[in-house]
């Protein structure tokens, strides 16, 4: 059934069915599925297929950035280097020893003599995936769905189309010799594709959107199937007055330039007055790492080498190495741009002072809220989740790095003997619920 | 801020800035307000002003019914008794001594030497809440809305316009009593303020729709905001070989009989050959109840007086004393019947065979999988979870009864010393992730 000729619909049945039968086998079966997975990634024949691929998607990328329609940076992620399958081998293994969460009790209450009550985690089923170029994306997705007993239908960027299906038909062989059915695993290629994919409501429980802004949205508009996106993050630094200036030079750097594509990358800072030493270290440090930095007047005035900001910068996730700086009265007036312009991603306060830092954590609304760290931590591997899917800006179901508990879902299982609600009620039996 | 003639989006900005505060309150503060509501439930003067408005509101619905406008049921859960408002403040109590979430630490991770990580427990922030007529929703729903740190924005059916009004008032002169900013609370009226609502995305986190299968559909299709839908419930019960006819009889009644219009009551019984004699005694107290019967051919071959069933019987919700019953080969059987019609609400096994019970449990993809008790007991105050604002038939967030915990979403908050991510990775640190 998972050949390109079938149905999408068909093909999603399939893996549906295959996913199923995974999460009903023992533990074991889906631990051998990420550890063969792993196996096959460090195979020298494997290596030399996905290397072919990726060398022919990456010939046509490099003309593609000659022509001027990709960038040096998508370029770059494309590469599949051996170091790059050595992380993700590593990544598999770390989360196949990880604990099988597949039919976990989560709480168990009796409510009567012999009725008692469990919620049981389980799959969600059926996830979808369309996500950008990189093609290690696939065997990190693809474990962490198998890892909960979920199928899975994936859609990569165009630009590696090659090195996604070599990738997939590796993951299939290693499925294939551990005695699980391929099918779990569906690779969509196409628009048109896509677009079907989000109509399967009722067949595929979860979209994960991976992508440019414009994109996200669009998947959120048109899928009829619930989505989690993955899309803007336009995360702030406040410098509060306590800040130290090594430390908030630091924090600053790391966040703007560990890898300024990144969702979790720095894209404003923000400064009281009282942190002008603690800004003016970051300048230094931010301009000779070539960071363009655009300053409000207040913070011109300071540094009177930066371009002006205009109103749209503080909406604006650069991805580049390109940062605005704004003076805030106070941490009232820098919550209140953060509400007003952040995305509910990740926010950071750089402060000395504990009751600072507690309001700080206290009251910021965005999934992640730090301390005297970088924004780059914000990362399923980082965190210790092993892998994620993506970070959702979302407050429902999954929040921030998404691991394997945002692929899960439960079930209420209730046992009983005989038992009837009529029995229950004022003057009549009463719930024990313990 | 929160009167009629302010305007939608100002009044949840002045409700999300009261919930704000009081979710950063101390826990009794909580507590205190619905203390405080129930209490006012139970006072006379609040008592003769809830009477008053509920009976001007039953003198128009019972005009209504007299026109054939409305039913009798609706007109019954209209009327708000003595013995309701006893219900429902011993309800906010029960949920008032419940432990406090808000701010909870859910886990807590070192990653390295002075930056911990820990996963805490927030509200959503406002939560929109469209329901059908009854009045005594509203103290449920603010109830759930307040223990959570949630600002609450409410419509509830035209029928009971005025009893919900004195209801809110009522809530809103408790909640000032005890220091809680009752904008916390608002009232919405009409359908206009209801579409306004629904774009409200960014301001509202999270609409529950609570009514008919087609006005939750036009709130999922419309909502710019993510929607709890809680619809349909087409339940089955099914009659395994081994059902012993007493307990499935006793089971089949409750689940059909205790309250018809229920989303959790049985639409369709299917059983197996083997349970013919669980189906007979089934038939006959069903019949004695006064509900008419729709069977499948080999269902009526047994009992001729059941009425003929056609495909649509299979997918249709009663509400109401009707059921249609359909023989199936066996479990397998049963299990694809309810796949294909099932609305992943509430499914059961009458069985005494502890082999079919657990392939059952294990295999039926529902918000509640029941052994040998009644579908009706899918019930927030019957699971145990003090109250709920609807039963989600969706896969995230939440399922099943939604109390408490549905209502809740959760933060990352990470506590270093200036550490970046650019010092982790091969060859540098490495993450404790203790």
């Amino acid at each position: 059934m998972n050949t390109d000729t079938a149905s999408i619909p068909d093909r999603i049945r399939a893996a549906k069915i295959a996913g199923a039968t995974l999460s009903r086998a023992p533990a074991q079966r889906r631990q051998d599925a990420l550890l063969a997975m792993a196996d096959a990634l460090e195979d020298p024949s494997v290596r030399d297929e996905l290397r072919q691929a990726n060398d022919a998607d990456l010939v046509d990328a490099r003309a593609a950035r000659a022509r001027g329609e990709l960038s040096d940076a998508l370029v770059r992620r494309l590469k599949l280097t051996e170091a790059k399958l050595e992380v993700l081998a590593t990544g598999l293994r770390q989360l196949a020893a990880q604990p099988d969460l597949v039919g976990a009790v989560l709480e168990t209450r009796e409510l009567d003599d012999g009725l008692t009550l469990s919620r049981e985690s389980c799959p969600l089923g059926v996830i979808g995936i369309v996500f950008e170029a990189r093609p290690d994306a696939v065997p990190q997705i693809v474990g962490l769905a198998l890892r909960t007993g979920n199928a899975v239908a994936l859609k990569g960027g165009r630009e590696a189309t090659r090195s996604n299906a070599a990738m997939v038909s590796a993951l299939h062989g290693a499925l294939a010799r551990v005695g699980v059915d391929p099918a779990a695993v569906t690779l969509l290629s196409g628009r048109s594709e896509v677009s079907e994919l989000l109509q399967q409501e009722g067949l595929v429980d979860l979209v994960i959107a991976r992508g440019s802004a414009a994109f996200v949205d669009y998947v959120q508009t048109t899928s009829k199937v619930p989505v989690v996106g993955h899309a803007e993050g336009l995360c702030h630094v406040f410098l509060h007055s306590t800040a130290t200036a090594t430390m908030a030079a630091s924090i600053v750097l790391d966040a703007k330039t560990d890898y300024p594509a990144a969702c979790n990358a720095l894209e404003t800072l923000l400064w009281e007055p009282g942190a002008e030493a603690a800004l003016a270290e970051s300048v230094r440090v931010l301009a000779s790492a070539g960071v363009a930095l655009r300053g409000c007047p207040a913070t011109r005035a300071l540094h009177t080498q930066l371009e002006a900001a205009d109103d749209t910068d503080w909406d604006t996730e650069y991805g580049d190495l390109v940062l605005s700086v704004r003076r805030v009265d106070d941490l009232e007036a820098a919550l209140h741009h953060i509400e007003r312009h952040g995305s509910r991603h990740t926010e950071c306060i750089v402060t000395q002072d504990a009751a600072a830092a507690d309001d700080f954590l206290a009251r910021v609304d965005a999934a992640c809220v730090f301390h005297n760290a970088s924004t780059r931590f914000a990362d399923g591997y980082r965190f210790g989740l092993g892998a994620e899917v993506g970070i959702s800006t979302g407050k429902l179901h999954a929040r921030g790095p998404v691991g394997v508990a945002g692929l899960l879902t439960y079930r209420w299982l209730l046992r009983g003997g005989g038992h009837v609600a009529s029995a229950y009620g004022p003057g009549r039996r009463r719930f024990k619920h313990e």
